[in-house]
């Protein structure tokens, strides 16, 4: 199966392990409901769930335990855009161009949503009997939460809406992608490994680093991308970051030096895969896809 | 030891567990964290973390599982309340006496303070090596989290708003309130007797039955007292619950069916505990004082 296909099939997948499970779990507060299913099933990439199920598949997991795991972090992914598109945080009408949960429903409903949904993140986890020990099911538990509070991506976001208007160095601009978005993107990894067979969890750290690597260099591009696709397409000077008065990579390093940067992370991302002695091409084709997009 | 210095005893106890837990989790977001303090550690009865405590050591649970299980449950009511309090929910400026969270800080950093405090209920509960069997602590974590979210206080919490200005019936009110402040108060009874010993899980039922009545004849009771003393000691011939168009069950029923209900649930909540071969003296007396408290 190709690359794009197997994206797409995992999407497929996940989009119905979540309608499922929200078919599961009847809430009497009906409109809560909708706004939960709205935000969790409409789009979205699913990169998270995809990164959970391959590296999962890698590890020898299996498949129902994976799709829990994978529900959960897109759970949290979902509560997370939720509360940062209101008016408080980032103030968006639209996400993928839909209208945003408190724009389809109302401010209070949407962020009872993402609250609920959080906790689903946690139901799922927690109320399940996966294919694992319990012990490890509680570590999955462990690497999640952590991995969405104050030491994880709820840090990382209070930090970015700190850092508006800041000028930031480089460690600092680091911090605030690796809390941000890398913490959740590497916990989507590491439950693939958790959920995996007792031999792989020795390479623990090597996938954990892989996907930190990933996470970051996806940031970068980003900042690249928000640059030159602005300029070139839309005919603007600044992108929109730079308009947010945002620190970048581009405005730290300069848009040469950022590109250099982005290659080394990627090399390194690759590096870490090296170390594993398991087939890990479908990762280096999605590590590939990723950071070569031009949009 | 009397029920108020038990009561003042557990306080102190658990006001040092939250503290020491959230200088172990040190945050690069500093107002993040001073805003997650500030809206756990400051003030609050604690009603949840004493129950927890006294069914625990009823059932001759640890101390220290008791107190990870009683800091998660108020993580979730402090993270609530937080939210229950935003511009976008009740539009509240104090709480206790003290500015709410969002009126000390910010809303941008209210939102995420309630959001990273949910997270750290489930932090607590899976990262510690509790002194139950693995199985024992999933268990725990299913029981909040399913008495968090869409199913219990969250729906509660939506149900709630949805039913301002609505006039409901009875079996409605008693969902709203077994919800929106009952589950929780039942989770706090139950991770209690999860905590406890293999012998003491066949008295689970009868520890949730106690937990729901005394629950739900707290909101009776609640609803009988906006009446009483806003009649009696502010000379007003409405109190807050009717001003705010909502239904009470003394608007439903009449103050003096209220009065007779109170006193039903009341005594099915001794029933229940009566059905316990243990110890329950401390839990009668404290069901006799929050159901007879005049304020």
């Amino acid at each position: 199966m190709s690359l794009k296909q197997l994206l797409e099939s995992y999407r497929q997948d996940i989009n119905q392990v979540l309608e499922q499970q929200l078919e599961q779990r009847v809430s009497a507060a009906v409109q809560l409901q909708a706004a939960m299913r709205y935000a969790l099933v409409l789009g979205g990439k699913r990169v998270r769930p995809f990164l959970s199920h391959s590296v999962g598949e890698i590890c020898g997991a299996d498949r129902a335990t994976l799709d829990v795991a994978a529900a959960a972090v897109e759970c949290i992914h979902a509560y997370s855009l939720i509360h940062d598109d209101l008016p408080a945080m980032d103030d968006d009408d639209l996400r993928r161009g839909q209208p945003t949960c408190h724009r389809a429903f109302d401010e209070a409903t949407a962020i009872l949503a993402g609250d609920a949904l959080q906790t689903l993140a946690f139901e799922l986890l927690s109320e399940q009997s996966l294919a694992v020990p319990s012990e490890r099911q509680l570590k999955m538990l462990a690497v999640l939460s952590r991995a969405s509070g104050s030491r994880g991506m709820c840090g990382g976001q209070a930090l970015d809406l700190a850092a508006t208007n800041q000028q930031l160095s480089e460690p600092q601009l680091e911090q605030v992608h690796n809390l941000k978005t890398g913490a959740l993107i590497t916990a989507a990894v590491q439950l693939g490994v958790l959920a995996g067979s007792e031999e792989a969890q020795a390479y623990y750290a090597d996938f954990t680093a892989f996907a930190t690597l990933l996470g970051l260099a996806f940031q970068v591009q980003d900042d690249i991308l928000d640059v030159v696709s602005s300029t070139e397409t839309l005919g603007k000077t600044n992108g929109k970051d730079e308009a947010a008065n945002k620190s970048t990579y581009v405005t730290l390093l300069g848009l040469e030096a950022a590109q250099v940067k982005l290659q080394q992370l990627h090399q390194k991302a690759l590096q870490a895969l090296q170390r594993i002695p398991y087939n890990t091409t479908i990762l280096e084709q999605f590590a590939e896809q990723l950071l070569k997009r031009d949009h």
